[in-house]
């Protein structure tokens, strides 16, 4: 096993009603002006917006609001918001939503307590030292970013999506209602689970350092999310089943799952970013529609992993070779994605991809600054094209 | 389920030579002067103490020495502790040892930071509104102190032993190396393997509130410290052992393995304090001799999830009556007990009580400021003694 460092400080509110505590968490971490940063109405529709601003208003706490972060968060509003934030005199950050809204968030903190283009972190220029404190209202389970130390950003020109990490954006409090996920559209609610799952399985997949104590836990996770995912496609109004998502969308991006690893895969993650990045698909549909084509194309040289996951997560029986078993493994897997109705190819997905857009994917996949990469199999552009080649299904 | 709050700000440095870090972290938490609490003179036989001085020297960090830590931490070390900070100015506090040197730091924080007699926080009579930074260098897995909010102190007269728990008492940091475990004597390192694996029991046997993603990766993590403290016993060396239970301890109290249910049981805990207040037997071994008459006397009540730790965590077959499983799985964990050399009686435990002590221990457990207690079932003191009584093999 690897050595780790492991450092989530977020102050994790779960349950009913906790977001009647933001105004008393936002005063504890000392905010004295808030930007409230969020998505579309959608959080303005349910009245959670009210709520929030109600209590802010009783607590005597100024705000400013900015609405508008999309899925793949725009460069443009992050840059708007920093402008805001220095002209306002905000303190404290407040994302309220999903993956985007903090995201997106989280980079106008970069932005404000760091000199220059906020974009040269996120181009891996420089590093951050230091961010605006962050707390957030969580409305979809799926990013983990309401305790990552995470955020992914697109910028316009070239449709270039990148992520960064660090410590310092990592959340000051994220308040976890259930209840808040209720009014999601199935098909977000299943992108949900298929991201919160991929960011454990990125973590699992890998050649190196692997600890059982992370392992075990991974896979109890794994089982737990596939179950609860079955069970919202019929149910979406579950309140243990939200729960049960929602706090292992926080769990599985934490670094918890992946502690004496070697840091894990992430290349259905890079595969998709450039997806993502083209044609703004959403993001766990376009892990579910990729994740296949990858687990075939690498399983051969990651096989005591494929098939402890096809034995520990999808329950394939132990009989048969090594390779068989994995396999089944495999193909468990596409029938859960498909059973909650996500996409496990390109044409699922709506994507119709010429051969120049592979290219131009596996092109910018393999000589962006992430560069070739890979912990199960080490992929080059040539593999990263035949994998994208193969989720079209040719 | 339950509403929670989960909250583990420590940052963990895990792995080789992660004692290295110790002058660098102190800086980071803002300690300018520092109180090194450690135990008995194995800090300093093993070299780790020069070790941890000579970086504070290099870096010009000004500290006083403070040993003596006891297990089942003393309240007048505390009480010199909190005068030696005063006196000298002290800003920060180090820990170098087991849970005996973290929990009497915790004590000497909260006595420094709050006004009137610290013993009046663990007899419940005041809560504390502050504590000093507390930095950790980890030598004994077992007690999970080093990500816990909680700290358990015995006050001399009357040998009452309690505990208190506060989130001022998470310490900024903890140093994780599992080399510095290796010393350890068997006994102490089975008496940690039972402390850590009790601390996720105790909340996993419960009637109320279970979370499904909680319940399976707490299994998870038992079966992983059961099968690591098997190879410890022949193995002591054995470096990835020694990092599974390492990691494992900390987990399994930092609050993860209780997310969501009631808040767990606790009574072979509380039985176990009174026994280690009177006896001064190693916290691990009390409990193990504890258990399983507590288990007897409790599992009727309790029986789904008894059912499920002999099938999950036991590998007991699922096949027989619910009460014959659950029994097999008591069993299962007693034999566990005695292969990793652990007692499961008064008697092997070393401890020849009398019926006047169960009875004095049984009325303290009872009447104390705890008082009567339990999920698995509601335990009175007539059912305390009861347990003290079958423990005995009478």
């Amino acid at each position: 096993m690897f050595d780790f460092k492991y450092y989530t400080p977020t102050k994790v509110m779960f349950g009913k009603n906790a977001e009647d505590k933001v105004a008393q968490l936002i005063q504890e971490f000392g905010g004295k002006k808030v930007l409230i940063h969020y998505g579309g109405g959608s959080v303005i529709r349910s009245g959670l917006m009210q709520k929030v601003t109600d209590q802010l208003d009783k607590a005597g706490i100024p705000y400013v609001k900015l609405g508008g972060a999309v899925p793949n968060p725009r460069l443009s509003l992050v840059y708007e918001g920093i402008e805001l934030c220095k002209k306002e005199g905000i303190d404290f950050l407040l994302a309220v939503g999903g993956g985007s809204a903090i995201d997106s968030a989280k980079a106008i903190g970069y932005g404000v307590m760091n000199d220059g283009d906020v974009w040269d972190l996120y181009d891996y220029k420089k590093q951050a030292k230091a961010s605006m404190p962050l707390g957030v209202i969580l409305t979809l389970a799926a990013t983990g970013s309401e305790m990552s130390d995470s955020s992914v950003i697109t910028k316009e020109e070239g449709l270039v999506k990148r992520g960064y990490s660090s410590d310092y954006g990592r959340p000051k409090f994220a308040i976890l209602n259930p209840d808040l996920t209720m009014t999601l559209p199935d098909y977000q609610t299943a992108c949900g689970c298929t991201d919160i799952m991929m960011h454990t399985m990125e973590r699992y997949f890998t050649n190196g350092g692997n600890m059982e104590l992370t392992d075990s836990m991974a896979e109890a996770l794994l089982r737990t999310v596939k179950e609860q995912a079955k069970i919202l496609v019929k149910d979406p109004n579950n309140y243990e089943a939200r729960a049960e998502v929602m706090w292992a969308g926080s769990l599985s991006h934490n670094g918890l799952t992946g502690c004496g690893n070697d840091g894990g895969d992430w290349m259905t993650h890079k595969l998709e970013h450039e997806l993502g990045g083209l044609y703004d698909v959403a993001h766990g549909a376009g892990l579910a529609a990729i994740w296949g084509s990858w687990a075939r194309y690498v399983y051969k040289d990651c096989l005591p992993r494929f098939k402890r996951y096809a034995i520990n997560v999808m329950g394939v029986p132990a009989t048969g070779s090594d390779e068989e078993i994995a396999l089944k493994g495999i193909e468990a897997m596409e029938d859960f994605y498909r059973e909650i109705n996500m996409p496990t190819n390109l044409k699922e997905l709506g994507v119709n991809a010429t051969d120049e857009d592979l290219a131009l994917m596996a092109h910018k996949c393999a000589v962006g600054v992430n560069g070739a990469k890979g912990s199960a199999k080490l992929l080059h552009e040539e593999d990263m094209l035949a994998i994208y080649k193969m989720s079209r299904k040719d």
